[in-house]
């Protein structure tokens, strides 16, 4: 049996020797060659359009997909026999990542660091942000400690970063469909966000794209978040009116926007977002680093 | 007895009802009213100079200072009898808060917030920062997971700031005068740093304002640092050649410097380091909000 792996990211195929399946390396921008072309398995990460669909035609004997990428998308389009070949996703190898860069986020908008680079740009000393501060004053997000944190979307990603922020002393809500206490933290449904919303602090966007996510954080939910708060979406930009977040930026009804994620990426050009008061723009830069594709290889 | 805290700071006094001693305002900004001259215990936060040499030749029945400062150099130098009075610091006040600042300046370095806020700030797209990236490429610091921190003064900020690094994957060294396993992490001695800079990714200096520790990070101690090293401090200026530094960034010798300290603070208009590539500065904003007062106040 044959599996073949993309030569598009480092693989550790050493650790994979031993088993039952020849490992063949195989590059994701031009056809799968002749002599590979009745392999079982395929892992596919950054595959070009082309190399998929020529590969959905020419592979008779595929039987697996693993693709690295969080969401398949590639793969599922390119016209595959999904009724004979099982098509998986690389999903959890992105939740460290993802982690950490919403971490990084909440903290940049926390810390203020946008405003000190601004202000270092300027060749300017950013004063009024150093020196003496009060410590957690009513109204304010300056820190994790103390702050209510709500995670929308509560899945993967959420498990490895609701931890990181309960050790630096936040209130962790996760909102999801599926509610109760998921991995120690209490998850409750959407239609509790009217009552959550006005006590949040930081609310973390996680959603997948889809039509049912489609402009779930409204002008109406945005109304209902306090002045200080914070939004980091790290899901998918649809998921957000970016007008409304727009013009709550502009109001400064909210305290800021760190957003990862766009409707349409990258950002055009004449988008009135990169130029909108305290919005932290990243991107689309949490993700998109496999970590350790060798545990998903290794489960064929 | 009497036991003065300052209006300079929000002080939960409710916490501290029911002791034997009497809790009494006041302002830090003017002399000590007669009524409250025959104090016992004084607590001090950002008073003024006068204030202090005042409150030096006039409270003849003060025992304890209490300052909330990490360094209380102002009570120091305002002339109050050492022998007979008890001056403590507030030093453990600031840890968790140093620490969080600590590890978002790590993660801005790491996730280079700091250079798609340049971006942001043109306009521009910074596409090469996004989408696909390789992980955790040999000479890179682009994540905590896996990178070698050194922690450069080990004391209580860094028992609050190596768990966290820890949790995220980095592969935390510390380094002081007293060496061993302390907090549960190795700590070596200064001589050892020859051996430890050029396999580290991330430095983080913690050192206090002293003699001893002055260019402590000098120019032969940079050279020994990889190419993609970050150098973080949020101990002391002092404590870094800033010339030296200055030329490791023009040169790319090291991958960049993140500073909340400086050895002249404001740091001065015509300073090169405000546009030193890869510098992020941060206006002494790590520490500044002594955490939870009371529970110093209650020790007395």
């Amino acid at each position: 049996m044959k599996l073949l792996y993309p030569t598009s990211l480092h693989i550790d195929t050493k650790s994979l020797e031993g088993f039952s399946v020849e490992l063949h390396p195989y590059d994701v921008t031009v056809p799968i060659p002749e002599s590979l072309i009745d392999a079982e398995f395929l892992v596919t990460w950054c595959n070009k359009a082309t190399n998929l669909s020529d590969a959905a035609s020419r592979m008779k004997n595929l039987r697996w997909i693993q693709s690295l990428a969080a969401g398949p998308n590639d793969v599922l389009s390119a016209g595959f026999d999904a009724s004979r070949i099982a098509i998986t996703t690389g999903s959890g190898l992105h939740d460290e990542t993802v982690a950490e860069h919403t971490l990084g986020l909440l903290l940049n908008a926390a810390r203020r660091f946008y405003e000190m680079r601004d202000y270092q740009t300027r060749g300017e000393w950013p004063g009024h942000l150093g020196g003496p501060q009060p410590d957690r004053a009513p109204g304010t997000f300056r820190t994790l400690k103390g702050a209510n944190v709500t995670i929308w979307g509560f899945g993967n990603i959420a498990k490895a970063l609701a931890p990181v922020l309960t050790a630096l002393g936040a209130n962790v809500t996760g909102v999801a469909r599926s509610t109760g206490v998921r991995h120690g933290f209490e998850v409750v449904s959407e239609d509790r966000l009217q009552e959550i919303l006005p006590k949040t602090d930081a609310l973390v966007m996680i959603l997948p794209g889809s039509a049912s996510t489609n402009g779930a954080l409204s002008a109406e939910r945005l109304a209902l978040l306090p002045s200080h708060a914070w939004v980091v979406n790290v899901g998918r930009g649809t998921s957000v009116d970016e007008d409304a977040l727009f013009v709550a930026l502009e109001k400064g009804s909210i305290g800021g926007a760190a957003l990862d994620v766009f409707s349409t990426e990258p950002l055009p050009k004449e988008s009135k977002l990169y130029a909108a008061p305290n919005l932290i723009l990243s991107p689309h830069a949490a993700g998109g680093r496999p970590r350790g594709p060798e545990m998903q290889c290794f489960t064929v």
